[in-house]
């Protein structure tokens, strides 16, 4: 056939590496992981681009050389270990994020990671052979802890965040992300829109431990469950404006304290979250100059606000603003609000979904409140996320938790998806 | 006379130094003190033991010296300036403090030391020559900004603050107070109570900027009143005990969202201090973990609450707290309460207080809600504060201010005292 002929070429599967080989079993990579970038409180501080961000990235390495696959480091620093020829196209791939939010849990993200390897060691043991190219990834700084903005390494990659965008980032130490990239040993140079990459994927699953109760109350058993979407969500920057005065001596009817106006939006966006079946919350807050004895000149709090509509949270939104201000004028404080980031709402691939809820024997699909590097890819790529349950519902703290059982299922579950999307 | 004769010394009215001359004018003083420890926002961070301090405190040495006055240091790291017999006893001494909260205002303290050099000039001018020896100071530490409890210098002199107390004392970097004063040249091996220093005084008077409007809305036009009273005042930790938990992904009835009780505390304190006529702020916050998409785990809220008497300050504190304790069973939220620190009233020597007015012409008596070394000398020392006009009222912030006549008043007034007090 000549280079020209317009026929495509007929696919071919690719050669399974000679030397593809089993590695350390679930129980092992977990025991590894587990000391790295655990602070003494228990809690997780794996941010991007540190020395505990670092050794995850040595161990993502090391499981991909242990078990025969080729390891490739993106122009963005996500992580890859591919199973099969990497430029052939129509990849199925499956991973997750190995950094963590301050004070995080075990399992989110290093869960995804550590089953993924497991299933291929499963398919491994059982013989089956992909005729799809299979990769393990590890998507970098998914959580944003250390530079704000979340999904930082997959949303460079389909360009939903620019490199220009990325290179303005700056972490508390004033410390830029190429500063920080460059530190760590990844060139920040090249750091952009990656679609030749992205084209070789021909879908993208994320095993996740759910961040909520859905599954631990659903009626029935089910250790998994499958996304059906990710509710809209974004974080709006509060700044209430008011006067540094003295705490002793200045009366209470001459002060301009933000610290009130502040309060009472934090009481109000609660409310107006729960009459509208959406969710609202501030966790972040600065003051200034944070003085025992100094009525704050200002205070600024951060909204995070999810709903399962975009309508319904722009109105929370709003009505949570409508609150501020009018509260504001009474205590002489002046409120700005700026959107800091915002992501629409995401629907998974409805074939890919039904095909997983489908192969797992009717497995309960539900929605998530939160952002993931699957939301992000399935803007350019069918994507579909699992979930393994969660007994205490928590997350983004030491207490989020899967049983051993559970966790196992999860392996089944991505297994038999991989079997039904790369093995047949 | 022999050594053991127990009649005691006639006193004798100390030699004044031949060498005791006229230093730079109040203008001049002001200016050489404007650019220390400014901030870029116009605030002053004149920490205790930092380079800021230092300057202000080679300044302090510099007016001494220039002026022919006998310079020492104290061994708790107060500077003194003698005009007389330093040992002779029964001293009239006045001044303040020059360090500065986070982003404090100009005033607050450095009047204080400027006018009382200025007052020296101006009776030297005068040609009066005093008969009591005569001291300005400069209490270090006043405001606690590094190491949290405040009148350090004045506190260690009279013993309220132990030297063990102030050796454990740390600032947010972890510095003990002991190292500061070690790095800033001063030994700290001797800090401690200090009742031989103070037994020379036999009257200490404190000129400081008014920290409220009372003199701005008096009837008639008063550019200086006397202080009558420090309101009790304290600083009580509340923590609020929650879960950290995934701002996206946690069900509003499932959340233990420690910052919804402290908003509601916040609201509570201004209820309870508005309706006992009494003040409570809460300025200072501290937040665990801090994220944007994190339910705390912990809120940490400072109380600063002062009122007219002891009993309504316990009232309304308590009244505050079963507020957040009531809050926090509903929102699943333990609360801690710890007083940090606790100032009784403190009744300024009334014969002193009234002596002052009566000098001045009648000038306003009026409270005070802030500590001030004054307060805490007045245990050991027959003292009084005079308070010049702030026509803003602000205090604690770059907006503090007093008029270019009102500070002269405020001298003139410390001249009138002086006289009054040593040198007739």
């Amino acid at each position: 056939m000549s280079p020209d002929a317009q026929t495509p070429p007929t696919p071919q599967p690719p050669p399974t590496p000679t030397v593809w080989r089993r590695g350390a079993s679930f129980q092992e990579m977990w025991r590894d992981l587990l000391p790295v970038g655990r602070s003494p409180g228990g809690g997780y501080r794996r941010h991007a681009w540190t020395s505990a961000d670092a050794e995850c990235r040595a161990w993502f390495r090391e499981q991909a050389e242990a078990r025969g696959l080729t390891y490739e480091v993106d122009r963005n620093g996500n992580q890859w270990a591919w199973l099969g020829d990497e430029e052939a196209g129509d990849a199925v791939v499956t991973g997750s994020h190995l950094d963590s939010v301050p004070d995080g849990g075990a399992f989110d993200g290093p869960l995804g990671v550590v089953s993924a390897f497991a299933a291929l060691d499963e398919l491994h043991e059982r013989g089956t052979r992909p005729v799809r190219p299979l990769a393990v990834v590890n998507f970098c700084d998914e959580e944003g802890a250390r530079f704000g903005p979340a999904c930082v390494g997959s949303r460079l990659a389909t360009g939903a965040l620019t490199a220009e965008q990325a290179r303005a980032l700056r972490d508390a130490d004033g410390v830029t992300l190429p500063e920080a990239m460059e530190r760590a040993g990844h060139d920040p140079d090249a750091i952009g829109a990656d679609p030749r990459r992205l084209a070789r994927v021909g879908a993208f699953v994320e095993l996740h431990v759910e961040q909520g109760r859905f599954l631990a109350e659903a009626p029935g058993d089910h250790p998994v469950g499958v996304a059906s979407a990710i509710w809209p969500h974004g974080r709006w920057r509060f700044d209430f404006h008011g006067e540094a005065n003295h705490a002793g001596t200045t009366r209470l009817e001459d002060r301009r304290d933000p610290m009130l106006t502040y309060a009472n939006t934090v009481l109000a966006a609660r409310k107006k979250a729960r009459l509208a079946g959406a969710l609202a919350t501030f966790g972040k807050v600065a003051v200034e100059p944070n003085g025992v004895n100094a009525i704050a000149s200002l205070v600024r709090g951060w909204l995070d606000s999810r709903a399962p509509d975009e309508e319904t949270l722009a109105a929370v939104v709003a009505e949570v603003e409508r609150a501020a201000v009018e509260r504001g004028a009474r205590d002489g404080v002046r409120v700005t609000v700026v959107r800091e980031s915002f992501a629409p709402v995401v629907e998974f691939d409805h074939a890919l979904r039904d095909r997983l809820a489908a192969r797992l024997g009717g497995a309960p699909v539900l929605p998530t409140g939160a952002g993931h590097d699957a939301g992000v890819l399935s803007a350019v790529v069918p994507t579909a996320m699992l979930h393994v349950r969660n007994p205490t519902g928590v997350s983004h703290s030491p207490a989020e938790t899967a049983t051993e059982d559970d966790c196992a299922a999860g392996v089944r579950a991505l297994v038999a998806v991989l079997e039904d999307l790369a093995c047949r």
